[in-house]
């Protein structure tokens, strides 16, 4: 019972393992093919991937080590994932891409024996990927999933389930879907969904077009996911019926962080970059990362870097203490994703032209993160909740004083 | 003698008409091929648009009057160029995009009646493009063209160019270019260079590879471009000799801020999609639009709106009045890029999801004006020159009255 | 009919005499005392400097002509109240200081002939000041005008006037006073208000304690008022019974935009000083001003004096064409309140310690512009009355498209 | 060896018993008297505030157990410090104000024991103040220490000091002096300085006039200070001739965090005054605090006190491992000076008219955290700073790559 910030031995061995890894092998691939993942080979190149973090021994991070993976707890997996952030290919090399990486976490939490026999096992050692199907068109459930409207009426032996989910990640290629689906009540009641596990070849389930985002690097794209009467059996049922919202809050939090964490390494990636870049370009007589404008954006990235990190460990250790840690996510979540920006945004800057073009890896990282101030909650809906949460102790010690 | 903020009758006439054809001609076909000119058609399509910009009397409102265009002068300029921009299509439909607008204004200034038979006529009525090759890289001509390293030798009849330029806007498929060239003193002298024009076919011009940049709605693209042994004849040097970077000047202030007119109206679109899709779309027990974080942002385009549209009226109008206008022009261009980009910024976060998704134009918008905070000078070179003039003057005074 | 950005000679005069004024007369008297205007002398002070901008000729640029004045229109007080904002009691010793000049403004639109003879022309010449008791303690009347709680009520031959008005600026030594009352309604209805004048010593009315603000510049504090059963003749009604929310529309725009000139040379002037320090000041390896940090700070304050000036222009010209200018005012309002501001606050920061002290005028200028963020309407109510507008016609153009 | 952010239970009982103390005992004060610690009694209050602090068991938590302290290291005295900032007055009554508690904790690591008996042990218990004389007029000691021009000149058992210091904080009624002068080389170099101690009241040293800052809560003001033929015997010297820039590391890091420890609580006060009152406050329709613009300021205010927090406990940490921690200090001291701003600035403008009044405590908190972006090295300065590290390690990098 004292602060203390260092990490075990074990977790820094791994941490500069990743590095290596990441450096020797993923970075490069990522590169040759300028941060396009269908275009570097899709799952080929995935399958090929794993295979060398499993034989450099950093695969799967985050999985229990019952399947194959290292194990480690929110606080640690922080160092290692943004590591692998450091390349938009890394997430994917090591196992721990969205939402996969969340996925693992949920059913390690929630599923069944069996479900973790048939779900969990393959996906945790990548011989399958995944799908989280929340997401619907508007008036569905968006930034408010309380308007969720995808329906799962009961059948004998199980659920019929209709509804068009939207900006569902990784869709196209996923071996299984987890479902959020509507069990009782109507859209804006803040219950009655239920989380439903399917295989994805299942009659009813049709993955539609990829819809076009700024970012390219998540395997599988961002899809439309149309269900026609798929009947889904009880035993594919996830928990319990009508907790999926609750069920919902154990994922939420961690997939949040672990989203800042690779992003986090994403942004690194993009400051060592123009820092590399601006420490050796000559401009207005002497090296350009020796002036005044330019070590500001230098140090602001430093700034935002180590900010992130910070609050990234504390919203971590708050998880791993249990409870759901909902004020520190949606802090760090809210800060990392517009630090982030403002870094991979200063970065180009530094690099002028050749920032805002292919020739480094600076335009599409300025793609890839941006999305992010959107994605798991825009940043509005975070301040909301956050200020919600302090005006209402506000009023209520004002109550209290009156009372 | 008196502040006047009205335009003309005819000027307002134009913005109408333009404004009408960009809505109903070039938007269309803008979001029908997602923003992409080259897969639009290129130059097909920009003489097919082109021809209906004639038709719709809105061709060339900068060109002179004896070359077919409105002669419109730098501020009456502002508001027709905005409305064309209103499209990323438009001002290739108008005739006026960079570089072919910058280079039919400083043709127009310095060209030899033979030159401007030659050049000027078929670039104005949109017969050919052009392209204007001042940066090189490093260390060459950028951020301080001073660095001028491509240089021309004179031979008899003529001049002998060789040097490598990149970044050159349009250069794929141009029908002549505009060289700047050393022809005296080393690279670091503010002076010793020269323009010259030349026919795109001419020996020894060779233009490169696109540079792959964030924006796509350039016709012709941002090539390298070389130049071995190139023979540019006596005639086709502009103006004078060695008299470049003063004419460079004369294009300089003007091109900044029709940049600024055609990247403001793009702004306004996204702008206007934003503001149309949260007044629509329901959240949060009521419209978005309605939401005081929203509020925030649409307020905060608004303002930004404004404010880029004034300093845009009072640097044309300087230009207007005769003189170079550095200091106006360097605040405008610096605001305004930044603004823009913030403008389409909040657009993205205004509409989430669908924001960073070509689902709607805000995505493309995004990438389209990033770049313009780096091309015609990186803020930080504006920010530089706009405080040395400042301090300059401080450490003068403070001399005088010390004197 | 063309965009004309010159003025006339004789407001060019006018500003050039102004600036002399200032810089020989009055800032030497602010600055021996540090600003407070209270303490340098309060009414006796601004009698003897008005007596000097009588001598001088700059005196009242603002109010007709047959009242001793200039007779300016909006757009060319702009730049005379600028440079007499430049000192802190510039605005007093021109009689152009809030609420006085104001006060003219409205009386001269809305008096009746006997009311300018009483009220008007002592107001105008610098005999008397006045107040305009608007702003209420909550829940009254405050960026919600309609909220208004002060009652006046019928009696024969006039009206006893009851309420409790506070943050009245001018109120102590205030010859008379305008109040605004609830003639009919009640609080929360947009209408029922109108205006009163009244002597100050009037039976019945009473200044209380100054509120403690962070500005001290201004003459007479920002008191609280209180009226018990103040009689005010029939006479005393300024304009119509129940017509005072549409005159205080009239008063609004201008006076926003005349706090904007003033507050803008106060910016100004900390600009200077700041520049003028880092020209000389040594650090680093050479001045401070060449220093790429304090560029950046310099180059802001540039951006932002030019863009506030240019939606000033805007906002004025619009005014004079008569019309609220509601949209524009709130525009330059908001960013002017904000840009001077971070003006300040750039110059207060690179001056260092020497900046947080009495040692120079920026302290004491950061002090005095912080309210303006918040009088005249928080710049979060300007917003969003902004957005409200642009998300009103969007929901009006959808609907009219859906019909 | 695992990351842990829990305190040990007598750390949070020592932060709950100092939370305690001073919203019972400190906070009414202080607000009774503005902030003004002259105006509220000066020292006669901080002996009577001091004894009440040792009556809690709140007092000195920083100094050593020998010395009547609770010894805590840096990385516990943060949530202690901060909860005693909470009041303005609260680091007085505690005896861990500036510039006291940089010297206890300086004197703990270098002086030697008879320096201890003498000048630490009553400093610690309260017993006197100290000043620490360093900063100089320019061209002197400022942001760059190295210009130091104080001199010491060997005389025979002791050294000669003339000088002339300026911001000394708390020297008018300090008991004793630490200078910082030069004992060898020359303004530029960066070495050769030593640090002394000597009473106040020794022949030659002159207290001059408070300058007059932005702040008021400081006992003993910020005062220049002039040395004429100081004598200081030889037992005055600080540790060892010459070493005076590295000791001054020792005091520099964690000054630095226990200013920000400080004013941290102090941003926390100003933000829960605006919070108690935008919940309470009714406008527009609900309250205050439900208006998405306020929202926005209050989960702004949120996350910047977390990653101030979060920045704090890093740098703390490392300096609790030993070394310098120059670069986390350097960050965390900047994110928070900024943080600190904007959070009282946001609470200012949450609070309206009344913000900037004395009626609630923002205005003076306003000016109080303002003067935190330039002491202990402004903000430029420590970006210079940050940024130089990395630029310098990237050129390294660069150069052995190419070895």
């Amino acid at each position: 019972m004292a602060i203390d910030l260092s990490y075990a031995p074990e977790v820094t061995a791994l941490v500069e393992k990743t590095e290596a890894f990441i450096r020797e092998v993923v970075l490069p691939i990522e590169d040759e093919h300028g941060g396009d993942i269908t275009a570097a080979g899709g799952d080929t190149l995935r399958v090929q991937m794993q295979k060398a973090a499993k034989d450099a021994g950093v695969f799967a991070p985050h999985a229990p080590v019952e399947y194959g993976g290292h194990g480690l707890n929110m606080t640690d997996r922080a160092p290692v994932f943004e590591a692998a952030g450091y390349s938009l290919f890394g997430p994917t090399a090591l196992n721990i891409g969205a939402p996969d990486e969340g996925n693992v976490h949920m059913l390690a939490h929630i599923a069944s024996p069996e479900q973790k026999e048939r779900f969990l096992a393959p996906l945790a050692h990548g011989d399958v990927r995944s799908a989280f199907a929340m997401t619907e068109p508007s008036p569905g459930a968006g930034s408010d999933p309380s308007a969720l409207t995808t329906r799962a009426e009961k059948v004998p032996g199980g659920w019929k389930i209709n509804g068009h989910k939207y900006f569902i990640t990784g869709a196209d290629g996923a071996g299984f879907f987890i479902i959020f689906a509507r069990t009782s009540g109507v859209p804006g009641d803040r219950g009655g969904a239920t989380m439903f596990l399917t295989p994805a070849d299942a009659e009813g389930l049709t993955v539609g077009r990829h819809i076009d985002t700024l970012d390219r690097a998540m395997i599988g794209g961002h899809c439309e996911v149309f269900f026609e009467d798929l009947f889904v059996p009880d035993s594919g049922v996830l928990g319990e019926v009508d907790q999926g919202f609750a069920y919902a809050q154990v994922r939420l939090g961690p997939a949040r962080m672990t989203h800042v964490m690779r992003w986090l390494g994403a942004a690194r990636r993009g400051h060592d970059v123009a820092v590399a870049h601006v420490a050796q370009r000559d401009g207005f007589g002497g090296k350009l990362g020796d002036l005044g404008m330019v070590q500001k954006m230098i140090a602001d990235n430093e700034i935002d870097i180590a900010a992130t990190r910070a609050l990234l460990t504390r919203a971590c250790w708050e998880l791993d203490q249990g409870g759901h840690a909902s004020n520190s996510t949606s802090i760090a979540k809210t800060y990392a994703a517009e630090a982030i920006f403002r870094i991979v945004d200063n970065s180009v800057q530094m690099c002028g032209g050749l920032g805002v073009s292919g020739d480094l890896p600076l335009a599409r990282l300025s793609r890839e993160v941006r999305p992010f101030r959107v994605y798991d909650g825009p940043s509005e809906v975070h301040r909301w909740a956050i200020a919600k949460r302090v005006v209402g102790a506000a009023k209520k010690a004002a109550r209290e004083a009156g009372a």
